[in-house]
């Protein structure tokens, strides 16, 4: 792994890390609540992805993944006061690159485990989204992930990129690349359009 | 595995899948939620039952369920506007054949990765309910099985048969057909009659 | 294991499980419902310790675990009508109990499956409060000990305490008692003084 990808990934594990830590905030859990749900919402997808995988866990393996969001939970803690600290549209670009790296980076991880191609687009996608879902079931909050602004879509589009582009032939650095760049878009676009998928609905009457 | 068990298995994905599908059309999810809703009912009990077991999961190495799911998922959203077109009681028989065939099943993959019979028999249940259960608590409900009409106790019951009736001698298809018979037959009892099993409750005073 | 700490992880697996099945009699599960809560209560978080480290889930191989946990949702069932049977001192007490020996066993599973420090920590502590937090999630209730006093901090100590310990050079059945006995008296000091660590909250503007 490059040093600008692992960078970029400690990068990732940050701002999921705040987003669950400012979640925590919002439902004043204390400060071992807003461990667990910095930790939840960064490593989550990572962690069920090398479960499927029968990978060792990444960071049980490499434990700097911890320290980061110990020290990032932390540092909420104690700084963030006031939310408007976090600028909510930071938070919004800075969740898209995440999402659009560790989308591609689980996508890399399945091919090299020999996976398929559907089943490493599924895993890319677990990768970038389940860790979001699982800090909102914790938050006892229908997963906002489910119903938002082409989130998920964004995650599937980057794994799907970054397979077809190396299929073609072109090097992973750069297929890599120009997946994420294809998942951030649609995710900015999504959010600054206000782009959402139409919602499936109906008048229920298959009531329990 | 014969191809009759195939096809009853793909059938078994279908109708969880549907009923998954329908549930994120009462909670207005976008389509992205739809499949996710429809994949984790449909296989969320094999995976969990594969991971613990540490086995491959199964639909990682057998991608033709995941085809399925994305098939069924996508057909719920274009076709049913009216949950009327999906007859109530079409959805309870279906959906009891399915619990009948994956209880089956997951002990018949149990008892073959040589867990005792005890492990094989929860594995079979979980296989049969834990779907459903992960369905409802990313919608935010406490899961039906957990009161409803004998549902869980037909997935055991089916469990127990199947290691009965194989541990007396009987050949695998025999065991596995009567088995399913019994807990298909008890569950549509449970509905028929609506039958629960009597609430454990108390009024509470251990509040926290 | 020495005999002791068997039994004493046997009665941790009861009292884990009796919260469990008493916490389904407040929202009126079936006797299914309750088996399940007594159950993910009880082995939920040895079950992830498992699958993270890559061991065999304890309790499938050792099946005295789920019949124990059976009798015990049985005889909850049963036996308590009235939730007063059950003195809310002697539950605190002997969760605070189960809480500070399933840290440091789960500890001590880490560190001989060659894990690091940090990652045994992590482990001894999903040990110990991840079963709770199941129970909660599926009860559709944000998790207590998210909130709750000191409650997964002890565990945490009691981890750190036998991590420490043991690489002084203490026996490992000195150093598990002094851990326990940290974490308990932090624990049940925390209860006593009705200490919780200071909430983390602010007005929150990130409404999505």
């Amino acid at each position: 792994m490059s040093t600008f990808i692992y960078f970029a990934d400690i990068f990732g594990v940050i701002v999921f890390a705040l987003s669950g830590a400012l979640m925590a905030g919002r439902y004043r859990l204390d400060p071992f609540g807003v461990m667990v749900l910095a930790a939840v919402t960064a490593v989550g997808g990572g962690t069920i992805r090398d479960i499927i995988l029968g990978a060792p866990v990444f960071w049980t393996v490499q434990n700097e993944y911890v320290a980061v969001i110990f020290v990032t939970a932390l540092l909420t803690i104690l700084l963030i006061r006031q939310p408007k600290l976090v600028p909510k549209r930071f938070m919004h670009v800075a969740d898209a690159f995440g999402l659009a790296l560790f989308a591609v980076l689980g996508t890399h991880k399945a091919l090299s485990y020999e996976q398929t191609i559907l089943t490493s687009v599924i895993m890319g996608t677990i990768t970038g989204v389940a860790g979001g879902m699982i800090r909102d079931i914790i938050c006892n909050r229908i997963p906002l992930i489910l119903r938002q602004e082409i989130y998920a879509l964004a995650a599937m589009l980057g794994s799907f990129l970054f397979v077809g582009l190396t299929y073609i032939g072109l090097s992973e650095p750069i297929a890599g690349s120009l997946a994420m760049a294809g998942a951030l878009i649609l995710r900015l676009a999504g959010i600054y359009w206000k782009v959402s998928l139409p919602a499936f609905h109906f008048d229920d009457e298959l009531k329990d």
